[in-house]
């Protein structure tokens, strides 16, 4: 039986355990406020009072924190993983984290006998609930399959798409264009109601043609009622941005439309809107257009 | 049996005046070269010498014609459709024009008893030779039902979406999602390349997300081979931008996405690329980030 | 003695018209209310009753209107100017409007034996009083050389830039640079302010370098201040930055940054400050930071 | 006498050091290419072979260094300033580099006994040689005032702009300011060149207005000639963009236009054009129009 080393047992994280747990893996569980490996061990798992008591014994490590800062502590820190882990366990963190921190950890989990995977998610909490996740994975052929029977177990579409840190460049690219998505969508509904438009009507026509998305089809409904319940908060997908356009700058790669949208989410967190779904950009393209 | 006059027989005019005639109607076209008209006689339509002759006996009039004042003079210019068309003729415009100019055109037509609709298309060549065009239609409920034989002819989903104009206003949000889903597309695309990671593979996750849209699955195959035949040319789009962004002014709505890709759509144009594919964006990213 | 005809007596033509007073010419005004004319008259011009009364005997017509619309109608419309100016009279368009009105203006005027030139101003109220204007003049150098008496009169600067149409380029251009400038102070002063800066020291070391303008100068005590009292109205900017992007888009020319800040502007309109001083723009940024 | 160590003696740092020199300081320069520190042994100084040797009896630190990490290393680093200079020693850091960094530094300097400034310039080579440098001084009032003599010798406007940091800050907003009035420059002389306007004859009447900038005085004679020799080069331009972009990132401050034009600056240096002057930003705009 396989032994899963969890740690960050979060909205995202706590589900996706649970799902290993019922695929049938032995997972041991653990996160910074002791909680949350209780809850873990009520749905079948352990909890492990320590990085260094979960990871001891375990063939597998999944990891599913907030930020760079944090994987780094938890992977390359004093007591964290790699000081812990026994030699070729598999390093998978599921973290949405900077490339080049990604790459790095590899290399430095790499130097110590580990094998060090980055695989970014997309979904959201439903996603993670229901076993669904979409996994853009980072790493070498072969530490991808061996942690296929995991990553099956939390995700429904897994895809191997380079070296290490690939897994993050993806997710940064996704969120570029998830967010640059959502302000268009926004744009063309406050445009569609500024010239008393039937928008449901027109959101339907929108959504069959080449125009047609996942925004369209998934948010515009709450984007006309303005119900920006969360879903995924505008302050996670600004720390994102940050991330995707530093990774843009370091490259050379010029993004004007990418650019362009960070400013707009960075003002939504700047008017204390961080809390709301990103789909509340709306709220900001009403507000220029004095309809707010 | 219904008689149909259909004026504009281009790339997209010919083809769905030809599935009027597969779905038995009488149609009866012009074009200003007269070679086009013959084409449609030569499929079971029958040709016009002139505008007067073509509307004369027509219980419906289709316009398909490239800009504003071409629509303006046909429909309301001496010896146009206006003079000559009976009363209670219902006239459909399938350009894509401003929408003000379709607002006083509808007005203009009602002053003669004439019943005019704007009904602006997506979908393409493709779509008008395959007769599955999404088509938005603006005018009174009465009259888009009156339309709906002919309109169901040529397209696959027709959805009325408000009063005189409005389908004109949707065509143009449609235009700028689509002009900045093929920007965001672009800009992920060459940051994925900058960054080394199989593209193939992550325009497959990408797609099956948040972040998926209809360039995705139809055009990044494409722009991953650097194929911009066209499909919808750049110079189209940068028109049908001008009239979106005129119209987001003229409305008082803050569009700034919107407005950055129509920078961008504008500089391929200005660079001489206006017969490319709109996905061509790609070109003026990598020029931007110095990999052309 | 020269006679000037003044049609358009408003903040701007009243004080222009009473300097060609002041400076020895026969002066006869007129404006669509009719106080105005009847203000001139107590300083030393002549009233009179309309367009053609006003134009019937003059050496020079000068005009001074809001918009594009306005000079059509006064100068080609039925009754105006060119209906009733003798041949050869000088007609000085110093109102700010479209370039391409401006050619056709003349066009039009020099078919019936006018020599009509445009010379936009710059230098706002105090400009106009003090007879400190810039002119930015577009004719044949012949009638610029002709104009100058007048022109000299109203300003301090007078700049002959090209062939009709060429002082309304240029005024566009001038429009562009200030909005812009405006921004990047506004930028500027929130960024510093949210940093815990000294912004009166800043300011002045700023302005003594190579970021230094105009709007450091005038506007920046001000904008500290949050003393946004016009001055030059974001409405009448708005207008202008129209003015502007269109003509960039007509001659196929890229202006990303005047793109931008257009829409920045038209922001501030929509949100119902179209009567604050230009320098308001510092608000948005601000309510775009959360620090408003 | 004074003993004023000199570290970093480069296009800019040797010229300082030297007017140090003429104005009666014992100068001692150190630089990591040895040829450096004899050229202003030539001068008057003296060469110290290291940094400790440099720091070690000297009243003063002068750096002028790249870039963030060169100035922790110089003078946090191992064998570095803050390891061999006496207590109380004035700490001057002349390099532009990030405010977050010149804030720790002063504080870790503090630490160790030693009064820290950070006072970067602007005025470019020419300004260092004539001694004519912008200097925005950031630390407390008393250091400031004791740094006089030294910030007087090189400088002639130098002005205290707040605490630890704050003279970064205001060199970050100058920087924004100096790309963005390029650019929107660039963006008028390529409009105004498109419309056939004269060019210099409208560059002379834009100066003198609200419009006016250092840039339309100093630069754009270059502009309008194509002549980009540096002068400040856009691949250190856009590390201070990077600088100021992050800095108004971490505190939330909204900069569009700012976000743009680091975008084009990004662009110039991505197609290989990093040693031109920043006034080559023109290239980018012509090239977007189709007209280079």
């Amino acid at each position: 039986m396989t032994t899963v080393a969890f740690l960050g047992l979060g909205i995202m994280g706590l589900p996706m355990a649970t799902n290993l747990v019922s695929a049938g893996f032995d997972v041991v569980g653990h996160n910074r406020s002791k909680g949350k490996a209780d809850a873990l061990a009520e749905r079948g798992g352990r909890a492990a009072g320590s990085v260094a008591e979960a990871v001891r014994d375990a063939d597998v490590v999944v990891t599913m924190l907030p930020d760079s800062p944090d994987v780094e502590q938890v992977l390359a820190g004093t007591d964290g993983v790699f000081a812990h882990a026994g030699a070729g366990t598999l390093v998978i963190d599921a973290s949405t984290i900077r490339p080049d921190v990604s790459r790095e950890l590899a290399a430095a989990g790499a130097e110590r006998g580990l094998r060090v995977l980055d695989a970014p998610v997309s979904g959201g909490e439903k996603g993670a609930v229901d076993g669904t996740l979409s996994i853009m994975v980072g790493g070498s052929p072969e530490d991808v399959e061996a942690a296929r029977p995991v990553l099956d177990a939390v995700g429904k579409t897994v895809v191997h798409v380079g070296p290490a840190g690939s897994g993050q460049t993806v997710k940064a690219a996704n969120q570029l264009i998830v967010a640059g998505t959502i302000e268009l969508v926004a744009e063309a509904i406050v445009f569609l109601e500024a010239h008393g438009v039937d928008t449901d009507a027109a959101v339907r026509v929108l959504a069959g043609g080449l125009a047609g998305n996942a925004i369209l089809e998934r948010k515009a409904a709450g984007m006309l009622a303005r119900d920006f319940t969360p879903g995924f908060r505008l302050a996670l997908h600004h720390k994102d941005l940050g991330i995707a356009t530093a990774a843009a700058r370091e490259a050379g790669v010029v993004i004007p439309l990418g650019a362009a949208v960070s400013q707009l989410v960075a003002a939504m967190v700047a008017r204390g809107d961080g809390g709301l779904d990103h789909s509340g950009l709306l709220a900001l393209v009403e507000q220029l257009s004095g309809r707010a």
